[in-house]
């Protein structure tokens, strides 16, 4: 005879930028559940916690396993997003809504910011006597996050960020000049950093790369054009949108209006001004008659078809993970953590780790992946990078 | 016994702006130019008729058949690409160096200024005595030539250009706001249009497209992203660069400084300000917060593994049959022609024309593909555009 206990339901979200595979997180944690059989609902909140507060909900229990591995392989957030920090205010309406529904569980998918909204919402169901597991499920297309060797989400951007780069030197190659591009990451330099994974021949392109972990100067910046035009005659430059001066404050913020998210994150992508203003500068100091400048903009988190396999099979199994986790009965506040097993063939492990791990702080490029000169990466970035994002097309020159 | 005749060279170049399938053409002539066996040396001139001017070239005769694939596959200008409209003193240059080197034919591969430029050539060799069979090879990803029913090189930008909207168009159902892509193009907006191919649900977007062959007015920009706000609660926008007033004065040309190439083309790709004053626009005038713009720049034309296979295909020959065409005797100036078969299965056929199709003159968008209102495509322009850009990506939402 069957046991009969009254299964609680779960509620699965996404929050913050989208990424090529967060919909795999999504499929995951979705998939793992169901699978479970152990969970009443699975519910999918639309755009983050604004779902939550306004009750708009998918039940994901009813959407076909054809679809969900169809949503899964579909770049942006399937359920919408939000970039909100919860109040102590939503929180109380939150546990409303969640009782209402005899919510004992919620996963929470995202970068640093919705860590900590997830760790939020977690200290305050606690204090409020909510008896609520939460984890959240990591991506960011930054690797900016503490708990993870990378991210998922890095690995496919910076597939896309590679390939671009690919093109784009033989571009310069064809018809010459400077050739200036913009890459997202706020904080952290990775996704620019692995515009070097586009390299194979000693004279390719990247030629310089500028990340946010180096004090940018507009002087340096000149001559370091100037040597790789005698070098190279020709010059290609991956700029990070996040580039910062000596005393810290980001190049790009002066042309972003100040827009700020209620995390405090000023508005930085979305615009070409910063890689306008350094081909202007290039123009007007250097004596090279073509410079251009590109802003990859949204394409590096949304294109669809580029994905990478290993990042695409990490996203799906983070997710899965932290609905097994919240299921234990040991977790209140977690994260999912992935840390890369030693040997020579790349894999990887998964750990459900405290949530403090992903929340608030955020990680940067380590030196050791930073190049002396401080426009360029070193070996060990690209060794760490490279099975990341998997085998990259073949580009031949005459 | 063999009958001993001289062999004549054969020269091949490249010219204006690269594409992902340009080097389809090349290996194309090369290999048919090498299968006929009826070519002395078949030379590839780096960077168009600079090469030529210059002497420096590339023995393709001595590339492996197998290499030369792998250069087919490769997106940009394997040559190496230029922007010059030869003069007569470059064309008595020019003629000089053909007779030390004994060139009796010259295939060049590009859009309407590169047909132009082997006009010039042509002209000037049958002034000047010289024998010499002159064939141009269609490349543009403007799809702006009369000669061709399509261009190579357009199927494969517009394949870039709809997954990119497919994406983007996710980005946007999961964040919300107004997003402005700006896209390729100076004088024609099929490029631009290619974003309509993105669309597989009613509510996807692109909700507005802005050709060149449609005068932009800043007011009606504003009315209509309004009216897409109210009606889908986001709004996704294609921009041609090419935009102009009601005067015909391209919108654009107030941010490019004026840089003008040798055949007068006005400068406007390489820079972000378009988009960025579009979203100032909008931001100032319809109370929309969130406004994003992204001009998708010289990826849409170098992105390596989005390619057409249709596009490959048609590049490829396209260059093996000019090369046949220059050997038939017949020929003095010319261009291969694609023309649409008829049927319900897609196909084509090619034909060797008169230059003057291709040269000079640029084509626009007919009035049967652009809608009534002048912010959308019709249904006539997608079912043209689909077969040429083959099967997209399958994107699916909850």
């Amino acid at each position: 005879m069957k046991k009969a206990s009254k299964k609680r339901n779960i509620v699965i979200a996404q929050s913050g930028g989208p990424t090529m595979v967060i919909n795999e997180s999504l499929a995951g944690a979705a998939h793992a559940a169901r699978k479970s059989g152990r969970f009443g609902k699975i519910l999918g909140a639309k755009h983050g916690i604004l779902g939550i507060l306004s009750g708009d909900y998918v039940d994901l229990g009813k959407v076909s396993e054809k679809k969900l591995m169809q949503i899964a392989a579909t770049p942006s957030s399937a359920l919408g997003s939000c970039r909100k920090k919860p109040t102590a205010d939503d929180c109380r309406a939150i546990f409303e809504r969640f009782r209402e529904l005899d919510v004992g569980y919620f996963l929470y998918i995202g970068g640093n910011d919705s860590a900590d909204a997830a760790r939020i919402v977690a200290d305050e169901a606690e204090k409020a006597g909510y008896d609520l597991a939460v984890c959240h499920v990591p991506k960011t297309i930054d690797n900016d996050l503490r708990s993870c060797d990378h991210t998922p989400g890095f690995g496919s951007a910076a597939r896309f960020v590679a390939s671009a780069f690919m093109g784009d030197d033989l571009d310069n190659r064809a018809l010459g000049g400077v050739k200036i591009n913009v890459v997202m990451g706020r904080d952290a330099g990775f996704l620019t950093a692995a515009a070097a994974l586009a390299r194979k021949r000693p004279d390719d392109g990247p030629h310089l790369i500028y990340l946010p972990e180096v004090p940018f100067s507009l002087e340096k910046f000149g001559r370091d054009v100037s040597a790789a035009m005698k070098k190279f005659g020709r010059c290609v430059i991956a700029v990070s949108e996040g580039i910062r001066d000596k005393g810290g404050k980001p190049i790009g913020a002066m042309f972003s209006g100040g827009e700020r998210d209620s995390h405090g994150n000023v508005q930085m992508s979305g615009t070409g001004a910063l890689g306008d203003y350094l081909a202007k500068y290039l123009k007007e100091t250097t004596g090279v008659k073509r410079v251009r400048a590109d802003t990859f903009g949204y394409l590096q988190r949304s294109f669809p078809g580029v994905t990478s396999l290993a990042d695409s099979i990490e996203a799906f199994t983070v997710g899965a993970v932290a609905a097994r986790a919240v299921l234990s009965g040991k977790v209140r506040k977690a994260t999912v953590g992935i840390v890369r097993n030693k040997g020579r063939r790349y894999s990887v492990s998964y750990s459900v780790i405290p949530i403090e791990n992903a929340a608030k702080f955020t990680r940067s490029m380590p030196k050791s992946f930073i190049a002396r000169n401080g426009h360029d990466v070193t070996r060990d970035f690209v060794e760490y990078a490279a099975p990341i994002v998997g085998e990259l097309p073949k580009c031949e020159i005459l």
